[in-house]
């Protein structure tokens, strides 16, 4: 259960609902939010002794919370959340289209595909600077000079910047460049990653891995919103299955049940959802009419000479292409 | 590889074809489709050989097929396959919508669902009469009672009728009912009742099994092509994944991948794919973003009552609420 | 709940009993076995009503079944049951071998490993007569001539015959010369070929779907045993996975639940679990491992000229070494 | 493609060898083993520039590797690696039994078990202080404290201890304390975590992944090996796959896939390979048939009152009757 606390209560009021269910033998924690406080109150405790609760000085609301996510479920907030990345909102009537390369490969390559992009349509910039990549002997990213590159980029074309973190030790240096930090699809559940990006001061795109429910993806997002961070983009990008001509397998239901469970933001990387060039297309659009606040879109000038994720991105024709098909109507029944 | 003939071709034209390939140790078989023959030559044959055969009288083409799936692959035919069932076209410009109860469960009920879906813009009554069911104990449908309902369904409203024939035995009879017949999942690959259906004369629907590969998927499809039958509709009703909120997992990569390998239409089956009412709307636009030529939906007047699939069927007013919200315009890219 | 009748039941004990139900509107059907009758009482009857019965004339006990498989699950036969195949027993304390190739070929090639597979210590011989293929244009079994090949083998060797019957035409003709029918992994649930094959009169060997649960599985093997066939044996052959690297997943979990659950002997097809040669010893000895009471092993003269399955298929060499390792001691802790 | 170096080479010839692969422009990198040195050159090198040095000074063999894995491959190595755990040689002729709660719970829970699971057989303690939850209101272990207690029982019954570290930041303090650390399923591929763990020390217990291939499962142990980490144990605790009266899939496959391909010990944790307390002993006998080196089983004192994975962990008395089995001879061909 919650208490949503009033924005007007005051220290001493929190203090008081702790300490009457601390009496009650419930344990609770608080969580601090941008304009008010909620109290989280421990799974199996007696609801009825924390309703009684509902008119005490500084109580806005007790909710009862079916899911095990709490701060992340509609149940908790039935508005569904905008994530501002730096004056980009994303969850709210506009689609958001977030493209660039895999990774930055140099200054040529992301300052020319930063200029394509915006001028296409795309509201944000990716760019890997520090590459999760299966084998040890396979490309591991350009680092520091890679955010270097971004920070450029985004100089030029005023495309905030969101690029992926792949351990706690890089938080704060990563943080000094992006607009936005991506946890990767294998660390979904690195839990004392996504503790430390709880208080890094920056929204977080929450990767759903390959392999996980929706619930473990909402649970690995509650890890942020408990530990302070509100600011939570979900995506989706693909499930692990039998198929062995498409590298995953885009799982709109999961677009769908997220957006039902959760008032969190969800957007879809049909790049990776499907490994081949030409099923980005029909992949985006399914990601849409499932749902979907937003895309996350491979773009390379040169996919062939990628040295990531080649077979997937799109070429700068390409994704013009597919920014003009998003923008005409989707077919509809007659 | 394939060798189209000519509309004109004479039987002697093919068989002189044959005989020469015959001659050079070529495997080959014919299959005469509705305006013209192909002659369909072995894997493994010689191709240089073959295409000596390009300028024979009565060959139209000789075609490189380098995918499994001879007759259902693009390559030998880049136009999409529209198949007729009874004056409804699938696989042209509009989308088709069949709709109707999981089980035909009495004669009010598939009446009243009938009228209900035709008002409401379906082309198409779905219902079973022969219900593959996991458990014997569980409801196996009402059979030929539910046929002869159906057909006073289809007199009543004028829609065509799909159902599911479960059987070689049961072809014949399900024939005289039914406008086009359905291979359920779980018999995707029934061989035998594959092979039966190719020499039907009905379209039929071949569902995908919720682990079968796109390629298999086809490889099923084939079979009745190259039995004979060209009308063929393929239908993508979710694969079996790790999720255990959700029946099955919407394949909308498949979609997108069957309608660029292959020249038959695609249709898709929200309601088991998801396996959840609230998620039926949502999965059904995203199938038709990724390319669906039509769609499957369970509709019926009590779901709560229903003998089977009740959780998963719409009630009319969220059927006719589904189908206002495809009339509309999908959300696109500001 | 099931009423097992005793032994000396008469029929009007038995019509007494379902009358009795009749009166209190609780649904029935009557199960003959081999040495006595069951009587299976729908589900969401009351127990209490079904219980009262006990004391009738000819009730020999009351069974309460959790499972929704009720003749095979454990609670309905607590001692496990042993299909005799032709005088061969599977599911005693014997691990019993079915050997031989996947598809019946040739004369020379079904005798010679008829010959070697018992001289090594198969009880069973395998070879497919009428082969379920993905494709319409791979080699599909020379039916009735296979047929009559395997019954020389086995009239040469004198093991018993499994063979796969593909559809409900073929059941007859195939009884005529098979010990045992086997029921392929994509027709696990056809569930007319279940219900013929319920009253053929020889034993069956049921195949796991590579994407059936447990549940399913057994469900369709209540398919045979409520339709009068008690001689069902189980086979897993593996799940359909993400691996890319093996054919499927042998799951020794199921082997191990399936013998929980059920009374039914289960034995494992490495050679299609696995899918490459090297690993079907190791995942012979897992099943074992997990309580398998038997091994299906696809043997060839020479799998590299094999029209099926070849990978997978081992040499008569390394057959003999699987059973000689079969013979020695399994590691075990020291 | 690999050059081992020999033993006796010195930095002089080690020099001289990356000195003439530099010549022609072929990437490479030193990994100093045990006793000698390793040579690993850049993928899609010319292997005839590389074989050339095979009579260099200091050069032992030039190794051609297919596998993308090289150190990790049996190719690189053809003998079994042994990695020794303080005094418990995991990977030779004994098979090891490592044993303990889930989590560390309490000074007498953990006592306890370690006396009980040293007596039964079990060579190894395990125990959770730092615990990755799929929810941050479950309990997350007790840290140091846990440490504390596990250090007690190692001082108590002379068993090593292995315990799962989750973050970089905490590997120096678990060295302390562990004989072995563990990475945790959900971090195979925390690449900043095994970068770390490549200089730490100590042996490491690499979990599978539930959705890893063998093949990135190998790579992520590449991870550890080039960083220069020798002493690596696989361990196989289950995939996920649809099943859902399981927790996950024991995949003896991989066991046996892994121990082909690679030189390293492989275990398996047939706990939660299952999830279910009745089905650890028949997944454990069939880790063994496939090969696996040893097992890591969950043994609580109560497992109705674990505060985690008490559904699969065994009583002190069930992991007895366990133990002794897996010292019966196992089921073997008549």
């Amino acid at each position: 259960m919650l208490i949503n606390m009033q924005k007007t209560a005051s220290r001493v009021d929190i203090a008081a609902v702790l300490d009457q269910l601390s009496k009650q033998g419930i344990d609770a924690q608080v969580v601090r939010q941008a304009e008010s406080a909620v109290v989280i109150v421990a799974n199996g405790s007696s609801g009825d002794n924390v309703r009684s609760l509902s008119g005490s000085p500084g109580v806005d609301k007790v909710l009862d919370i079916d899911q095990p996510f709490k701060l992340a479920s509609r149940q908790a907030r039935h508005e569904s959340t905008i994530v501002n990345v730096s004056g980009v909102k994303i969850g709210g009537s506009d689609i958001v289209v977030m493209a660039g390369p895999c990774s930055v490969e140099s200054r040529e390559q992301i300052l020319a595909t930063a200029v394509a992009v915006k001028k296409m349509g795309a509201k944000i910039l990716r760019g890997g600077a520090y590459k999760p990549r299966t084998s040890p002997y396979e490309f591991q990213g350009l680092g520091v000079t890679a955010l270097e590159l971004l920070r450029e980029a985004r100089e030029l074309t005023g495309l905030p910047i969101v690029t992926e973190v792949m351990g706690t030790d890089d938080v704060d240096l990563v943080c000094k460049y992006a607009d936005m930090l991506q946890i990767g699809a294998r660390n979904m559940q690195n839990f004392a990653l996504l503790r430390r990006l709880a208080t890094c001061g920056k929204p977080v795109m929450l990767k759903r891995s390959p392999a996980a429910t929706v619930r473990e993806w909402l649970l690995a997002a509650e890890y942020l919103l408990v530990g302070g961070n509100a600011d939570v983009v979900l995506c989706e990008r693909g499930v692990r299955g039998f198929e062995r001509e498409t590298r995953n397998t885009l799982d709109v239901n999961a677009i769908a049940l997220a957006k039902q469970l959760s008032h969190l933001p969800v957007i879809a990387d049909p790049s990776h959802a499907t490994g081949r060039r030409e099923l980005v297309a029909p992949a985006a659009k399914a990601a849409i009419g499932a749902g979907a606040d937003g895309l996350l879109i491979e773009v390379h000038p040169n996919p062939d000479s990628a040295l990531s994720d080649g077979t997937q991105s799109l070429k700068f024709n390409e994704f013009d292409d597919l920014m003009h098909s998003l923008r005409e109507p989707m077919r509809r029944l007659a």
